[in-house]
């Protein structure tokens, strides 16, 4: 490990034309962090890092998270298999999200539904009451009973 | 306006893999949702909104948001021109996030700051030291201060 430090938050113009990265985490500690395939750009998932988890990512190269559910440190994989190379990080005008272009090994699926995608379904618009969803993704690319077991 | 309505919460399964839009939002009532061009796929901005801005987005097919910072709908391009055109809604595995294809009027960008997309950036990894920014998009598409004046 380096010693990977981020900067103090700066006034709005250095945060948004500056050339250090100054992350702004929300309340919990937490900055918001968009997955995208570094091949086709497809959105895979929308995780959570705070500040240990993006330090982790960027010394490692693999993207580690914070899950919001475990209240845990989550490195993308670590049972699954499909563990995230992180080919490069973006950041946006007021550095409180994150972009991370990423290759995905094991079985190249993202989604633990068994999906290359999480985002794997979309809105179709009502003509009147409930919005519905219509899956985008044709089939999974695995059977998530296999790997996690049934149940 | 039609009558576009929610379902509520269901049960795990219903969630991840049911046909019905059931959206979950955070303690402050707001759901994340990633802009990204329909042509390109590139990732332009990170928006926030809340049932109304959805539903709002849903039936005008253009993007609305809510502002944190503002705590107020922000119809995105209104004040710009860069109004965003809404072609498909994706939402993921456990229904918390969002993703929107969208194609920009106007000028065509996305950020205040004169950017194509709000990622303009990328980290630069230190060999020691604090974490730098790099732009990756290599001139502005407008100059924020003929839109919105100077200071």
């Amino acid at each position: 490990m380096c010693n990977t430090s981020f900067s103090e938050r700066g006034d709005k113009e250095t945060v948004e034309s500056g050339a250090f990265l100054m992350p702004k985490y929300d309340r919990d500690g937490l900055i918001v962090a968009v997955v995208t395939d570094v091949a086709s750009g497809e959105v895979l998932m929308v995780g959570y890092m705070n500040e240990e988890a993006l330090k982790r990512t960027i010394e490692t190269g693999e993207a580690w998270y914070w899950s919001r559910s475990r209240q845990g440190f989550w490195k993308k994989g670590e049972t699954s298999g499909q563990v995230q190379t992180v080919h490069e990080i973006l950041t946006d005008c007021d550095q409180d999200a994150l972009v991370l272009k990423v290759s995905v090994a094991g079985n190249g699926a993202t989604c633990h539904v068994g999906y290359r995608s999480c985002f794997f379904r979309k809105i179709t618009t009502p003509t009147d009451g409930a919005v519905g969803l219509e899956r985008v993704e044709s089939e999974k690319v695995y059977d998530p009973a296999e790997v996690y077991g049934k149940g």
